[in-house]
């Protein structure tokens, strides 16, 4: 089967792309997604991204944890908000987390709407979401959630890295594909010097998040792909679960 | 004085960047940006970009040549299209050519309509481009026109070249600068070879206009900057005139 790999490098291009018949992979590296893979890798029952800030607080009782970032920070009156060290096990375990975020929620939306499934990727679970894209017989749109609609330089990396792992099991590819390729090769050795490059890398610094930042550009840290269902992201079946 | 450089990817992201004291300069290497160069440098009076195809024919006269393409093609019935090889000296030197292209042109208006300035950017240009650049105390936009709005690379790898030179006289840049500045210095010393891997190149190829590519991809053959005045591109007066 001759298959398509397309790398949508921030969720205004969206629109662009034909996703009917497509998985497509929400890629929010700093912080959203890599949160949610660790999220739901750590026993998570479920995440549930909501677009606004007060769409959380519809969800009320011991499961839920609400989760709503803003700029890069904690929400003022919420449980914690995308720092992956708020989504360990001892937090997560069980819990439903609401979450909501500037980029990687909103990027969600935009794909649920019209794609045939939606799962969620970053370096944390790269290995098992390209071994699982290799295994379908679906074309592939990597959809970069960006900063505030801007192109950015991570979330086109993790692109470039699947696209890496894919390009013997897919034919076709688009010139953001060959872009993010490149500048992954140029980038992998030294992930976190290379994003130090980046405008949002000033902005997190400002953040002092440098750890968060080191531990999201890890790699295969966790086995799980988290895929929207409904309204909730959950762990997907794979065929085969790996032991650990 | 901190000057900015930023590179906007296609067009259907231009609505994120505030541009109206800034310097923006166009690109649509294949072909009609590399063509208004060539065009101009040989002696052509103006270039008026139009939108639409039947806006050329309000222009009539034998000042007047009607250039219009459309995905890549002249469109029936018009003097020639964005082929580099219709600017020459002979057929253009005193006229006022009429262009309407499927990308490059739609980027030229919708920059019109809000910077500073707007010049025309080409490899055949490069050298001139960035010293007059260096030159100015304007932040930059560099605009890539695209392919129908998506991301292409021979417009991406053109920014890159054109941030490389720049930087030392600028002081901030954004994330799409920096992949188009590392994805030009994998790319230039083999521009052909590198844009062959683009999904823009199969269709070129299928058009037949190797040469044309090939052409476009020369450096600094002109030292002339088209320049938006009014509805017309014309030379910029250059301070020192560049003795040839």
């Amino acid at each position: 089967m001759q298959r398509k790999i397309e790398v949508c490098l921030t969720p205004a291009l969206l629109d662009l792309y034909t996703i009917e018949e497509s998985i497509v992979v929400v890629i929010d590296i700093l912080r959203a997604t890599s949160s949610m893979v660790y999220g739901i890798d750590n026993g998570a029952a479920a995440i549930i991204p909501v677009s606004q800030v007060e769409d959380c607080l519809s969800y009320s009782g011991l499961d839920y944890l609400l989760a709503a970032e803003r700029n890069g920070e904690v929400v003022e009156g919420y449980d914690f908000g995308n720092s992956p060290f708020s989504y360990i096990k001892e937090k997560v375990q069980g819990k439903t987390v609401v979450l909501t975020t500037t980029n990687g929620t909103k990027a969600l939306h935009m794909a649920r709407a019209r794609a045939h499934q939606v799962v969620i990727g970053s370096f944390l679970n790269l290995d098992a979401l390209c071994n699982w894209l290799k295994s379908q017989d679906k074309d592939v749109l990597l959809l970069c959630a960006g900063w505030k609609d801007q192109f950015n330089l991570e979330d086109t990396l993790f692109a470039g890295a699947v696209v890496t792992q894919l390009r013997t099991s897919f034919s076709h590819f688009d010139d953001s594909s060959v872009a993010a390729e490149d500048l992954y090769a140029i980038a992998k050795t030294d992930l976190r010097g290379y994003i130090a490059k980046s405008s949002h890398s000033h902005r997190l610094a400002a953040l002092n998040i440098e750890e968060d930042v080191r531990f999201c550009l890890q790699l295969n840290l966790c086995d799980v792909i988290p895929v929207l269902t409904g309204d909730k992201l959950v762990a997907l079946p794979l065929a085969k679960p790996v032991v650990r």
